[in-house]
């Protein structure tokens, strides 16, 4: 019964357009984090939540924002996707502790630490030495905490993340990387970090950008699906879900400001390479209307429950959200 | 019976400390509309909420931000002290129509749309001439109508005030000045302003700025009262509040900042004068933490009756911000 799920994607960056949000609402899904910003600094983040809010005017009868868990249950009910926002980098916060609660008000439910590179709170999975987390990372992690908003460390380096995890008082995320059993790549993640990640009950959610896959965009359905069963068994089935991390219809130009920001001259080709230099092929039996649905069923001949399936579709990003999104007064 | 009554200051600009929120709580004052900003740009506006997000987390026995209109009796009967947010200027939005949206949702409830000068949106009131509204301005209403974010033209000239009151579909306020009937000054309004903005539901905020009063300091209780009583002789007291323009305890480098910004070399000394350039000293019988409650006692003296008073000390403002604040849907 997949329309009896709550489902969640917990990662995309798609063109946001109309065709787009009814290809989204004809899917099932009832709420996508989506990426706001990836290098924005402060100012332009304003920008980007501007956009926003012309397109939830443009668009009323389809989409709506998310600032609370709660918002998630009344787009299912209204029939309309719930829109939650991330940062992939901390760029949102420039230099200022102050901005997180500023950013958190605005609606950034997430951050990422950092991108593929250093930041000033962390450090990203390209760099060759990782520092950890920072001076100013402890006290932002200390401050997202207070506030109820959510760390994630997809592109984060292992000592970073692991540290992250330690430190933070709060579960945290890794909204949208693989395995590196499943597929040894950068900006996949170790059994090291899963565990511990799981072990302070955090989220994990599975991509489906080709370059976190075995095999690429040849991955099939059934590898997927045993991907995530086998960390089921390492970790238990509450910690997972899927951030697929679908980036569809967006040009060249998108994938470059991804990639290289303001931060090099030269092209950096971050997981592809000089001849293999744009967006990857989509797999074909997630980048339809019947991406979400096609994992459920996936999930179900592989052997987990309707219950189970459910939880990983959605159910366990809406527990994890509804523990992670209210403010800690403790921390007061 | 002052202590029945939801008192609300329609503007204050004081050295916000754990101190002065002490005395505004003993004061009996249950919301305060607090300038934010007066020229900060929409970076610098990220900052000031940043600084007022932590003297929330400091003080928060005594003072909760307002966001809606809600918000303002919950802190009555939380006992403790309402902040809701203004700017004097439209410098938070930069050049920008998306920033509307934005600002409200940070939590900016009303904006003027000039200060004393010419600005993207309308006409100061210290202008040679007057432009009346912009084409930037006349979107910016219409925007500002559908978020719920009030329209402020203490600070603005006379036909850029009536063009506001016309082309706005909902009532506005001038939350801080007074009739030039009895203090003829460029920050004062004349009867056609105040007449056209009560035809239109909107509301003046009578200020305790001793330049905008009647013998300046040594305005009396009794001649404050009189004013307003003749004022609502014309308009009717339901048009009618305080907007005290209280800055207690600030310094000097404040007062330039507020006349100067960052537009002129040349000292400006707004209302004052060369030889009178510091900040005119508080009127005895307001600025202590007995002010409102003196000015209540004032009015029934002057023969309002305790309803009356009542409504002129918060119960208009409270009524006209549950008719503002909200998002206007038909505009959508």
């Amino acid at each position: 019964m997949f329309q009896q799920h709550i489902v969640i994607d917990g990662l995309q960056y798609s063109h946001w357009d109309r065709d787009y949000f009814l290809m989204l609402k004809a899917s099932g899904i009832d709420a996508v984090h989506a990426t706001l910003v990836y290098h924005e600094d402060a100012r332009a983040t304003l920008t980007r939540f501007a956009e926003w809010d012309y397109r939830f005017e443009r668009n009323s009868d389809l989409i709506m924002p998310v600032y609370q868990v709660e918002d998630i249950k009344k787009a299912k009910e209204l029939g309309k996707v719930g829109i939650l926002f991330g940062a992939q980098n901390c760029s949102p916060i420039d230099d200022e502790i102050g901005l997180i609660s500023v950013m958190r008000q605005q609606g950034l439910l997430i951050m990422q630490l950092t991108y593929n590179n250093q930041s000033l709170l962390a450090t990203g999975c390209y760099e060759q030495k990782d520092t950890g987390i920072t001076r100013f990372g402890q006290q932002a992690i200390r401050e997202m905490n207070r506030v109820g908003m959510i760390i994630d460390m997809s592109h984060s380096a292992e000592i970073s993340t692991l540290e992250a995890i330690d430190i933070s008082e709060r579960p945290i995320c890794i909204s949208h990387a693989n395995p590196t059993f499943a597929h040894d790549a950068l900006r996949n993640k170790s059994d090291t970090v899963i565990k511990a990640l799981a072990a302070k009950g955090g989220l994990l959610g599975f991509s489906l950008y080709p370059f976190h896959l075995p095999n690429g965009s040849d991955c099939t359905l059934e590898d997927f699906c045993q991907m995530i069963a086998k960390t089921a068994d390492m970790v238990g089935v509450e910690h997972l879900g899927i951030g697929s991390d679908l980036c569809l219809n967006q040009p060249q130009s998108v994938l470059e400001w991804m990639r290289n920001g303001r931060w090099s001259k030269q092209m950096d080709y971050g997981e592809g390479s000089a001849n293999n230099s744009g967006w990857p092929d989509p797999l074909p039996w997630f980048s339809g209307e019947d991406g979400m649905q096609n994992i459920y069923q996936g999930l179900l001949k592989t052997g987990f429950s309707d219950k189970e399936a459910g939880q990983i579709i959605g159910g366990n990003w809406y527990d994890f959200l509804e523990k992670s999104l209210t403010p800690m007064l403790s921390l007061q």
